[in-house]
């Protein structure tokens, strides 16, 4: 059952307007069922969202929409750290809010009670990255305005102001950001105008999931090569004979020119990671995703010195930025994989495409999920127009799951991310499927259950 | 208001003995009010416990305690990450439980979903932590035994069953870990008797929060030295003025052969943490503790470099034993502060004692807070037996606070922890102190709502 909030107070003639409502729902999709999204560590994943709605009496209709993306259970105890965000954001007049999003970030990582349950990792983390970015949602609405656009025609030095710097100071001052942002305000609209005539460069990884038999495997490949794809992406790492024929079926399916990624979801110790890349040599792989923990800077550096030229890629389960900070200062990756949802939204999103701009590595973020891929086209696009200003061995990962249930769904053509042009942060979904897919007391879980009794009481009779 | 499972079911003759319930509750002490446990990150924390409860049909009175320690807001949401794992838990039958411990911790580690929301970190893996703690104290108490005493008298072999050693190949095999306790085998007899007549040497965190005034400094240190402490820890990182000043005292009043350690807990960037320091070298601190984030291989590895011979000490944030694997490699610490309810429990603080007897660093567990002292304890108590060897350079911190709580609290003798007797891990609360701290229902916090209504009104009314 989602939790509300008292009921929204009226406005008083004169007010500034506020924040009035922090609405939460759990949300499931029942994605175990179909093998989607399953791969050597994740077997059933059930993809969720802990949602977040942010509602105002500015009279303007709109709202702020946010989540974090989880696979099943504990989405409610994503839920229940975003409840304790509340008192941050209820009655907060909006303008305080909206006019220092950094500010607001800062407030809700500094919280020194919530802190202990990281500090900025995990559950809480996530939560934070819900709410922050719901906030951006609401900002980009009022301002009639997609977030990546809005974001492009920022200033450097209002950029720079959404950053925490705090532990980032032996790798990017607040001085080097504002001079890379610097660089590359001249062409900045020269690139708008090539993200709107051809989009972000995306792969797929729906060829790759592990519990697709080989036909179905060389039939996606087919179709992601027809579709304009210049990459895929195969999940790795439970068996190292299947890999090795699963390989062999895509690259002799996709032909020489088409870059095979492979992803092995964090399955292997350093040693292993080593030798089973040996193994998948042969069918040239593009880059390695999550060989190892997420944890490891070490193991990353020590696996990417051992393998070149393969490519060693992270970063959908990198906790924070200050890990990230490391991965790239122990030159422990050629590719950085953000994510929307897991570090603290956008503003830390913003930090980490700067570490990277820094650094010289390319971020082709991770997504996939539950509107994982709504929501980093913007935060690539910002990238390109305004950080690193350039679209060199880039790519955003694309996975057709969910997006129907999306309000500003994204659009794939040629293997490309369209811009997006409706305002906002594309988090909203549509009401009818929060109602259908809310847990336990959504119309598909209830109907789920009704059905399992049946079935129980048909197998008790016969 | 606590959470219970369903009724608990009769036990059905001839039935094997199962676990029956897992019951939660959560606890909040009012600490902040005293400014007890006041420094640089945490102003006012309220100290808290999402504790655990487990019960079986065993019919031997027994129950099994744990708990995770914040610092107040958020320990609702870890109360409900624990509430996750009761399907793990209720229903299994006792003995292949207790029999396997290392099975169940890998159990509730590897549950692939609950996973996406670390992994193993932050919310949920202290949830892992407060869960597997209560098993080993219900194991403990079935054998009638402390349980430093039931750990130290297993083989390595059976102790080596209980470690993941996931993520550790690069640094300590199960080979490794096996010759390590073998090695520590002959003396194990020896070490119990030194135990059980002069108990663990022991340091005091007491005069050191930043909260306290210059003449309760002073007088605190001069007790804790009365006390027969060798060791004592000041707070430092908010204002490095009052920090030399406070320095001063307390090397004056102690003199110069007990040993200061200072803790800026997390505060600082790397550069700042190294001419930080260099203005307190004078006063010869033994170690400076969190002197940056938690998550910082790399700084503190940079740290340590910097400002020998003063030395590193971190870990009560680091938030599994793969980040203390790295720590270790990097050569980044000087001392490894392992925390009781942080990693996953025993089973994780037992991997990571046999990482530092691998890299030969000594182990100065955190404590203070609620129970961790009287948890830690038991870890080092093994250590020294079975582990390690030795006592050498070794300190349990120690904090006179809220102990009163526990029915088998610590006993402190001129300056070293008593070894427990009492069959457990001394997890278990006062049933009375539960009832009047727990939140938002608890005696305490009724009457305190009603305190402040009544001062409020009498406020309006004046």
């Amino acid at each position: 059952m989602p939790h509300h909030s008292d009921d929204p107070p009226r406005r008083v003639a004169g007010a500034v307007p506020r924040v009035t409502e922090l609405v939460t729902a759990d949300i499931r999709f029942p994605t175990s069922r179909e093998l989607d999204g399953s791969d050597a560590m994740n077997p059933d994943p059930d993809y969720s969202a802990a949602y977040v709605i942010l509602r105002t009496d500015a009279g303007d209709g709109h709202e702020g929409h946010g989540f974090a993306f989880t696979i099943g259970r504990g989405n409610d105890v994503q839920v229940a750290a975003i409840e304790t965000l509340r008192p941050y954001v209820v009655g907060r007049p909006l303008a305080e809010l909206l006019d220092d999003l950094g500010g607001f970030s800062r407030d809700l990582i500094g919280d020194s009670q919530l802190r202990w349950l990281g500090p900025e990792k995990g559950v809480m983390h996530m939560a934070i990255s819900a709410v922050v970015n719901a906030a951006w949602d609401l900002k980009a609405k009022r301002a009639g305005q997609p977030l990546w656009q809005l974001l492009a025609e920022m200033s450097p030095e209002r950029i720079v102001d959404l950053v925490d710097f705090r532990y980032l100071g032996d790798a990017l001052t607040r001085e080097e950001a504002l001079e890379i942002l610097h660089r590359a305000v001249p062409g900045r609209a020269e690139r708008v105008e090539t993200l709107r005539a051809q989009g972000y460069p995306a792969y797929t990884t729906s060829p790759g999931w592990l519990g697709y038999d080989d036909a179905k495997l060389a039939r996606l490949c087919r179709e992601a090569v027809a579709d304009g794809f210049g990459q895929i992406k195969l999940k790795v790492g439970a068996d190292v004979e299947d890999d090795v024929r699963r390989l062999r079926i895509a690259r002799a399916t996709v032909g020489p020119d088409i870059r095979i990624a492979v992803d092995a979801n964090q399955r292997w110790e350093v040693a292993e990671a080593i030798s089973w890349m040996s193994r998948l040599a042969e069918f040239d792989p593009h880059w390695i995703e999550e060989p190892t923990s997420p944890d490891e800077v070490l193991g990353h550096a020590a696996i990417r010195a051992a393998i070149a030229p393969v490519k060693v890629a992270t970063g959908e389960h990198v906790q924070n930025r200050i890990v990230f900070k490391q991965l790239l200062q122990a030159g422990a990756i050629d590719f950085l994989q953000l994510d929307a949802c897991r570090v603290g939204g956008v503003n830390e999103n913003i930090a980490i495409l700067l570490l990277a701009a820094k650094f010289g590595v390319p971020v082709c973020p991770h997504a996939g999920g539950v509107g994982l891929c709504e929501l980093v086209r913007h935060l690539s696009m910002f990238d390109y127009v305004a950080v690193s200003g350039t679209l060199q061995d880039r790519v955003i990962e694309y996975v057709d799951h969910l997006h129907e249930h999306f309000v500003d769904p994204v659009v794939i053509e040629r293997g490309a991310y369209r811009a997006p042009t409706a305002p906002g942060f594309s988090a909203t979904m549509h009401p009818a499927s929060i109602d259908t897919y809310r847990y336990p007391d959504g119309l598909f879980w209830i109907a789920d259950r009704a059905a399992e009794l049946a079935e129980t009481h048909v197998g008790a009779a016969s």
